[in-house]
């Protein structure tokens, strides 16, 4: 697969002009820039500037509103239900998060559910901006229906990840960010180019069987939840994909379930619609409303040290703690630049000729 | 395997006078028996009257305080920190829900980490404290380091359950109550009995191999974190299992990663004692902190109901909502009684010999 490199400048600049030339105020455009390129520095290139255009065919779709009125619509000290306004999550995320940690602040913590927003891009960017208050942050969305329960053919959750970041001392913060589906559709997508089959517990066909077939979405077919089936605990991957769907959209009062917005523009919406566009939940915990935040960032750095030390099993180098890959790959892109594939970059430049921008 | 039915009434009168008799105060030893029999009438065999001979021999050995000063050590409007004074998990557990919720009906939410405790038995109890008060309720903990994260040989979390109870209307409350393992080590029990082989992803011998052997674990070998290898997501149900140790501990000074003490008395101590005792982490949120809790109530029976009616995989009856295989359970334990294993009942008059207390 032929891949060119950009530097995150080059991708900054394109992206944020392309997010203006849609209406974006300038400050919007600018966050949502941020938010959208993190996926593609820390490597989850499914979440990144390939999807621009599937958010710009939201707009033309008239699904994402450029200019939201982003509100609080209720709250109480240590809580806020925010409406989005058909805004772009890459938008009313960062804004609902950074009211979490205001809560936070004045309270010990603070808890946001969202209702009326759209995708938001990786759950750990959102997380992550409550690690330079000394705050634990968590970040969560229900997504376009593509897994089936345990036990179900009906796909009834989307892959709703969970990201909590924790801050340490020397060491850099603990970041676990994850699907609650055994693998996530971008997977998939790695296999399909490389015409590999899938592991077991990834996908179920149409009928409910095992697959192994990485095109087996477009048949009809689902993710399966993290375990993949009942008797490898599904039903526990299952259970964490419903309590993102009840946190984001439940309290919020958006779209829950299968009846969850989808995010290519071109597939239909659902007949019934329950709430109010895609729902997303963010919680910031202020480490000193617990204990003094020197003591918990050493016992951090002697917690992520003694998993670094366990002795790692044949064959594998070491033992990583969450958020290490990704740091990792930030590293090194920041450095060496991104690698966008020949069909992202084609996507990227049919963008820029409908608006005049150019990607150099 | 021969088992012996003994009814809810019978165990309680059994347990609550062997609590009483190691000294527990008489609110305590019944507080203490509610929550340790509710994994029997749940059907958590594992967790229940089956372990009281451990707790007993916690007790014997001195590592727990059978009237312990529970105390907030820390706070703010909507956290605290708990010393629960090396007393019964069972005890000092319920005691900080308890703290949660009242947090949560001042500022909206209210979260709890706690230090110096020991086991709680099953989190699902303490969660479901806040249902009554129209709250989402939460309960985890640490435990025996029994799991090696993704690529490790060395045992470095225990099976650190999440549970997450949520209020429905007409329909029973959302109930999702799982340890971050693929399975947890009563499920390796029941095929030791039974004389089977674990299914793979479950357990790795000693030297980090995928293994079938259920008695794995006294050959030095691990339970594995949810996903069971790499290729099926063990790195999630690893991130997961590491952030209730966070919650858990590291928020409160309890001990963490392989430095929880061991729940047999017989197991040394780890040589190392970063903290104290065990540690737990509660979480209450009102549920009209963010949305009136009819409107909440209304949405959560449209959504389980809509997960009941979801179109079933072949071979199977129907979908489950998380809660629904407990609660089947208790309605029928408890009209029908509890079975107990023969060596659970011998067990069981052994330590009524001990204290003069009968099992009638």
């Amino acid at each position: 697969m032929s891949t060119q490199l950009f530097s995150y400048q080059q991708l900054t600049a394109f992206t944020q002009k392309v997010f203006l030339a849609i209406g974006c105020p300038e400050e919007q455009a600018a966050t949502a820039t941020k938010a959208l390129l993190s996926a593609d520095i820390r490597g989850i290139d499914s979440h990144g500037v390939a999807r621009l255009s599937g958010y710009v065919r939201l707009w033309e779709a008239k699904r994402v509103n450029a200019k939201p009125d982003i509100r609080i619509i209720h709250e109480t000290p240590s809580t806020a239900v925010i409406d989005g306004d058909s805004g772009l999550g890459l938008v009313v995320a960062p804004y609902a998060m950074q009211v979490a940690i205001e809560k936070a602040k004045q309270v010990g913590t603070g808890w946001v559910s969202v209702q009326n927003s759209n995708h938001f891009g990786i759950a750990g960017y959102h997380a992550m901006m409550a690690l330079q208050y000394d705050m634990i942050g968590m970040a969560m969305t229900n997504a376009s229906p593509l897994v089936a329960p345990t036990f179900s053919i009906d796909k009834m959750l989307g892959t709703n990840p969970i990201c909590v970041a924790a801050p340490a001392g020397k060491q850099p913060a603990f970041v676990a960010d994850l699907a609650t589906t055994t693998a996530a559709n971008g997977k998939l997508e790695i296999l399909q180019r490389k015409n590999q089959s899938t592991p077991s517990g990834w996908v179920q066909d149409a009928e409910g069987n095992p697959s192994h077939d990485p095109h087996e979405l477009k048949k009809g077919g689902a993710l399966l939840p993290l375990g993949g089936d009942k008797e490898h605990g599904s039903h526990k991957g299952y259970a964490l994909g419903a309590v993102v769907d009840i946190f984001s959209a439940l309290l919020s009062g958006a779209n829950y379930a299968p009846w969850v917005p989808p995010f290519p523009a071109y597939v239909p919406m659902p007949a019934q619609q329950p709430g109010k566009g895609i729902g997303h939940f963010f919680g910031a915990m202020r480490v000193d409303a617990f204990r003094p935040a020197e003591e918990f960032k050493k016992s951090m750095d002697h917690w992520i040290e003694g998993f670094r030390a366990a002795k790692p099993m044949p064959g594998q180098e070491k033992v990583l703690v969450p958020g290490d890959p990704e740091r990792e790959m930030e590293a090194e892109r920041m450095k060496e630049g991104i690698p966008l594939l020949e069909s992202v970059i084609k996507d990227l430049r049919s963008i820029g000729e409908k608006f005049g921008v150019e990607l150099k």
